[in-house]
């Protein structure tokens, strides 16, 4: 029923539209809208019309569309994202408070990492990582340590999927087991450089209720700057607190394999 | 095409699915969903598949629905909300370190005051606002101060919609238009035990490009030892901070009428 003659579902439509907006792009005109979700002028009209009703979109002083805020407070207010952090948040201060750099809360989704929340200091170095904005795993020292703390299966899961889609060839992903064994016996994750030069990123993973890894705490410093050994036992220390808040056992937290 | 025979919408169907969780309810089980979205269960049922499959729900580990990650990476990364958030977030981060309690983000919507961000501090006293969450308008130093800077015929709007709804009567509203008129003049809102007795919100406007009061900044302080004459200078400076960082023209900010 709510299929059109293609087979293409209302829902993708509508995913589709939401989907068209990211970070470069936060507001559209109807007829980019149009080309960027693949939907007929007309039914592009019909559904911003639509969803502008429900506050899903809205229109800017310009005229184009943009996400609207109702749809940020609907999905914001029960998320998951919003659970992690509220626990988290506290601890990402203290954490600042103590090393002023940039210090952020990500998790694993889609073999990519996907920031939750930042905070940043004026005055500290460059850092390419957004809010909901995303990195590649393997560049990312919040990445490499969730997966260097994650199941085998889902490690060799992950690197069949990369030998395929990223050219990750099979020295390459040897070369990352070895990095993530290493990760997994020290307890953190150091990638001087990986996105860019002047900055590396220090990660430890966060546990949950069941064990998982499911999130991380990092910092980017500047590189030549860092010292794992002072902020290691800082990150190690804020991750131990969020990790108790999401009902971890203490005996989960950093197992030493 | 997209209607049931009710006219109900395939947009307006979703809409109550994503609407039908909230901090209260993060995750439900398929039926509680299906009363709570008022459609049938084998509809829900299939809407489910097909919004998990786009990563919009997801199934926690007992199988109930909640909302999914993906979501709220979609409404947050081109989010009006985040791009306000920010700016703000160094100054909210100056002021909560010079101020020590809750410091909050909030904007008009819908008559209510929505909660874009907020920075705890342990041991900071009680404050019913969350991020994503609102308050009415009448009770919120952030609501009353947005209220007491947007233009006479927002105020009059205002006043016809809560006569209507809230039971707000004549003298009630005359009340308030006299505590909009201190406001203004004032540039700031203090409100001691409206929300909760043993605390005071204070707050000030922040302006955008337009000259609009867009959003507000508040602190909430336990009842009793709040300083106006200390806390107001803080959050216009860090209010007048923001607003620059929204294009706001200097004389824009708060204009003493």
């Amino acid at each position: 029923m709510a299929n059109s003659r293609s087979g293409d579902t209302m829902t993708s439509r509508i995913v589709r539209i939401i989907s068209a907006f990211d970070e470069t792009r936060p507001s559209l005109p109807v007829a980019a809208l149009a080309r960027r979700a693949n939907l007929p002028l007309s039914t592009t009209h019909r559904l911003v019309a639509e969803l502008a009703g429900h506050g899903l979109l809205q229109r800017d002083r310009s005229g184009e569309i943009r996400l609207g805020l109702r749809l940020w407070e609907l999905a914001s207010r029960s998320s998951a994202a919003l659970d992690l952090k509220s626990v988290a948040m506290p601890f990402m201060e203290d954490l600042q408070a103590v090393v002023r750099q940039h210090t952020q809360l990500s998790v694993l989704q889609d073999d990519e990492v996907l920031f939750i929340e930042r905070l940043s200091s004026r005055g500290s170095v460059l850092n390419h990582a957004k809010v909901a904005g995303r990195l590649p795993l393997h560049v990312s020292s919040s990445g490499m340590v969730l997966m260097a703390h994650s199941p085998h299966h889902v490690q060799a899961a992950f690197l069949a999927r990369a030998e395929q889609s990223s050219g990750i060839d099979r020295p390459a992903a040897e070369d990352l087991r070895r990095q993530w064994a290493h990760m997994r016996q020290s307890g953190f994750a150091s990638l001087p450089g990986t996105v860019v030069a002047e900055t590396t990123g220090i990660a430890v993973p966060i546990f949950d209720a069941s064990g998982s890894a499911a999130a991380a705490i990092g910092v980017v410093v500047p590189t030549g700057s860092e010292n794992p050994a002072a902020t290691v036992p800082a990150l190690m220390t804020a991750a131990r607190g969020i990790s108790r808040g999401l009902g971890a056992k203490p005996e989960v937290c950093f197992p030493i394999q």
